[in-house]
């Protein structure tokens, strides 16, 4: 076995959908959790796992969505706290193998690897493509000089 | 000139304020505008920018940041709409050459692209990552093999 068989998805916004979508279109088995039904409506047509509705927070709902038998946990919801809890919960509490979260405030990160879970930080991810696009520089530059703004700023 | 000089940074939150140290450290001129002056705070004791509160979408205060003479504006608050109001207004009624604006909604990129806005989605920055490190594969599977959640899911 080389891949993740049996994935849970925390978190069924943009990112989650994004992920089970391509993860399910790979022929993987995936089960994507939300508290808000009305979520599930990003996921497409051909998207074949499965939906649970409910509150990731509390054991009862992981257990619904089949984490004991899980190889892998993505918590994606927009909320650091939220993730890092669920997170830690799937491998403290049910020892799944590969958690990764979502992680918007990179000063949190430290706290994450605390608790061994790995993490994706979009802010930093953009940050770096932000400044590798600024390193490239112009095609061909501006002819003023710059010039600090005026008063009052 | 191999870099952009005056670059004008619209939202100092966490991804701002990153870019704003980082790209004041290398020398450029950089000025921060953000609606709320308690953003400032995530600025470093050496960035040695401007700061300018006021609310971007205004012309004034744009030009208070120094509009036309930056040859770069980073519009990086965190709502999408906001963005493509004020790097839309940088492009065609200041003329900035290089505008880049992040979107957190993929969907909506193409409309960026019709104004010639350069855009950087952390969406799915982090969907590719997240799906990096799964295409990886764990070190050790699972002995048992993957099932369908319970009933109620």
């Amino acid at each position: 076995m080389t891949a993740y068989r049996y994935i849970v998805i925390v978190g069924c916004g943009r990112l989650g959908s994004i992920l089970a979508n391509h993860l399910s279109r790979q022929g993987r088995n995936v089960v994507v959790v939300d508290r808000d039904e009305a979520a599930f409506k990003n996921l497409s047509a051909e998207f074949s796992g499965f939906q649970v509705t409910g509150d990731a927070a509390e054991l009862a709902v992981l257990r619904r969505a089949g984490i004991e038998e899980a190889d892998c946990l993505l918590a994606v919801t927009r909320h650091d706290n939220v993730n890092l809890m669920v997170a830690q919960v799937a491998r403290t509490v049910f020892g799944v193998p590969k958690v990764i979260a979502r992680v918007f405030d990179p000063s949190r990160q430290a706290v994450y690897d605390q608790f061994g879970i790995e993490t994706i930080c979009p802010t930093l991810l953009s940050a770096d493509t932000f400044l590798a696009v600024l390193d490239q520089g112009p095609p061909g530059a501006r002819a003023q000089a710059a010039r600090a703004p005026e008063a009052g700023s």
